[in-house]
């Protein structure tokens, strides 16, 4: 009855999905509060501004206006305010018409990856990666070809990066700020990818499409700086997402942009909204789409400090304990070495002791584990305990 | 670089959506009350209900469990609520486990096909029928055989259905009550249909799921019973959409059941789970699915008096200048008959008096139009001059 295409999911579901659904079975069995489940990143910080735009909405819109289909591309008023805020924000120059506002982020690369990819075509990914790439990335038979983790900086290794490309690379996805890591691409690294990029399509008289996948754009750190990447690369797109900057994961509410400067915009625009339609998104949720344009009309995020304050506790408790780990700039995770060589028995180890962690292999990055931080402090402090005793298990500290 | 699959799309982009998108247009330029749109099946009733749960919910949910991840099939509790109404009204038995909450029909269709078809597997349609199951179709390669309109009756020809079952047959696509005749297919039409497949499924030694795309279930009038397929066959599966019922087709809410009873069901649902996932719709938006417990829990649908009303008003005056139309027992359109041969030219000679419409090519059926009567009692009253015009211009009323 399944279709070949699927069966291997069957084999190979993601491990992430496995460890949230664990979790929610040993809170059922040991109580909510014994369990330190840090396998998803699902945000614990309330953002109350996003219920007082719902009220709003509610309240003074039209009920056919405001529940009703659009524009596949989603409200044109909603993509102008969002052009409006980039443009003031990173010196761009959209307009309504190069944005498509789609069901996250998850749903904005499917979009843009149907749009682009034919059978057999490359598409080059940094490990670690989110592995739900490789998902996307086959639902339109194209290949997903990885390029080795450097495990001392987590930054891209631009010398493979440059030999991996090919006259069948059509597309590079980055994670910036990045999902596992918590690392941020410099201005410098996206400049030299950039280099590469306009270097490798003049050498092989080809078109290659960086897109940047940025549902923690607004998640850094002590001032770092995202670099925006259509201001570096003509061949860009931006993906983005509310799920983290608003702690609205279930909503589905996000974004893709395409800019002029992009190689046939005009037409990658027009298919890419066809796209949305017809896998079956029709367009994203409407309510939500004016719910981001009060936000951005009322300059709403997420509070940042609760989870920096998150990231010190357990980072500082970790590395006490004897864990290595590099200190992220951004998201809402740490990548962990794993203290023995198989991760996965690490994460069971861990799993006795009631905290629940994702192995790197998730991320094509064995040896390491994520450990998602966008919990409660309380949650954080309470689970120190048990990351103490794991330590010992592993002979890291006394 | 655009992908070679979709590029047909922009040659043939939806007539639906184009019509939508100059109804817009136009009404900029003569203002929306002198523009008479039936183009798209977009909802003008509020349903007020919706709107409390919403602000219900916003009051009483925790910020963080109503807008953020759950099980990518959906919350549990309102997969339990759907299933015990629908056990209720149709006298199933279903779980939560045998739904999956979706973005949508659209979405809910793509999520079956993709898990179920292979390369060059056929799926049969009966037109006229909703032309965007072509594009859902060819998303996984299959391959759509049409079974030619009865415009007498517009039910399915069930002796050319027969015929038209190979070996290659993966699934049939039903949609009851019918977009864009409004007729309901009754339950002995189901029977025999059920017959039909139940025989060829022995005959070839195949699978053939039955799919029956269900967005306009509650609107049937008079008290036309609508048939709960899974009652008639086994390999059934249901796609629902609260776009109608509920005038929310913005908001992307649906879901599929898949029953018990289907062959290798356990492992189609968790298929069907991974490709809602996979997809990039991860899960199908968080409040919405709350509020559709809410409004099931508070027996809320549209107030389907006023459709019958639209109905009877728009049916008789148009049948009254000589228009000839089925009377619609369901949905909310009337598929009119062309006086010309070429029903584009009729589109455009409405379009001359502010008056939009549908041809009926978009439908696999050319020679009709579908006129869809979701709009204000008020806006049918003040067309009807102008379809009066229409008429005579083609000799139909003095």
């Amino acid at each position: 009855m399944v279709s070949e295409k699927m069966k291997p999911f069957m084999a190979n579901n993601s491990a992430i999905r496995a460890m949230f659904e664990e979790g929610n079975r040993m809170a059922e069995q040991y109580g909510r509060e014994n369990v330190y489940d840090f396998s998803l990143g699902n945000p614990n910080v309330p953002v109350p501004q996003v219920n007082d735009a719902i009220l709003e909405l509610v309240k003074t819109e039209d009920f056919n206006t405001l529940h009703g289909y659009m524009s596949n591309a989603g409200y044109p008023d909603v993509r102008q305010t969002i052009a409006d805020s980039l443009n003031l924000r990173f010196g761009c120059h959209f307009s309504a018409g190069n944005l498509i506002m789609t069901v996250g982020a998850a749903s904005g690369l499917n979009v843009i990856l149907k749009s682009i990819l034919n059978p057999g075509d490359e598409v080059i990914v940094f490990a670690p990666y989110f592995v739900e790439y490789d998902g996307y990335v086959r639902n339109y038979d194209g290949k997903v070809v990885v390029i080795s983790p450097d495990t001392e900086t987590f930054m891209p290794k631009l010398s493979e990066f440059e030999e991996k490309i090919t006259p069948s690379t059509k597309a590079v996805i980055i994670n910036n700020p990045n999902n596992p890591t918590g690392v941020v691409y410099s201005e410098e690294i996206i400049r030299s990818l950039a280099a590469i990029l306009e270097r490798k399509e003049k050498e092989f008289g080809i078109s290659i499409v960086l897109i940047s996948d940025e549902p923690y754009r607004e998640l850094a750190y002590g001032g770092v700086q995202v670099p925006f990447i259509t201001n570096y690369y003509h061949n860009s797109v931006v993906v983005y997402s509310y799920s983290k900057s608003l702690s609205v994961p279930g909503e589905r509410i996000g974004y893709l942009v395409i800019p002029d400067e992009l190689e046939d915009s005009k037409e990658l625009i027009q298919v890419a909204t066809i796209a949305n339609r017809v896998l079956g998104c029709v367009n994203a949720p409407s309510l939500m789409q004016k719910v981001i344009q009060y936000c951005i009309e009322h300059d709403v995020t997420v509070d940042l400090e609760t989870y920096e304050r998150n990231r010190d506790l357990i980072y500082s408790a970790l590395t006490e304990y004897g864990f290595t780990c590099a200190k992220p700039d951004g998201a809402f995770y740490l990548f962990v070495k794993s203290p023995v060589e198989d991760e996965k028995e690490f994460c069971e180890t861990a799993k006795k002791h009631h905290v629940l962690f994702v192995p790197g292999s998730s991320f094509a990055c064995p040896g390491y584990v994520r450990i998602a931080y966008c919990v409660s402090y309380d949650q954080i402090k309470r689970s120190l305990p048990a990351f103490k005793e794991i330590a010992k298990e592993y002979g890291l500290t006394q």
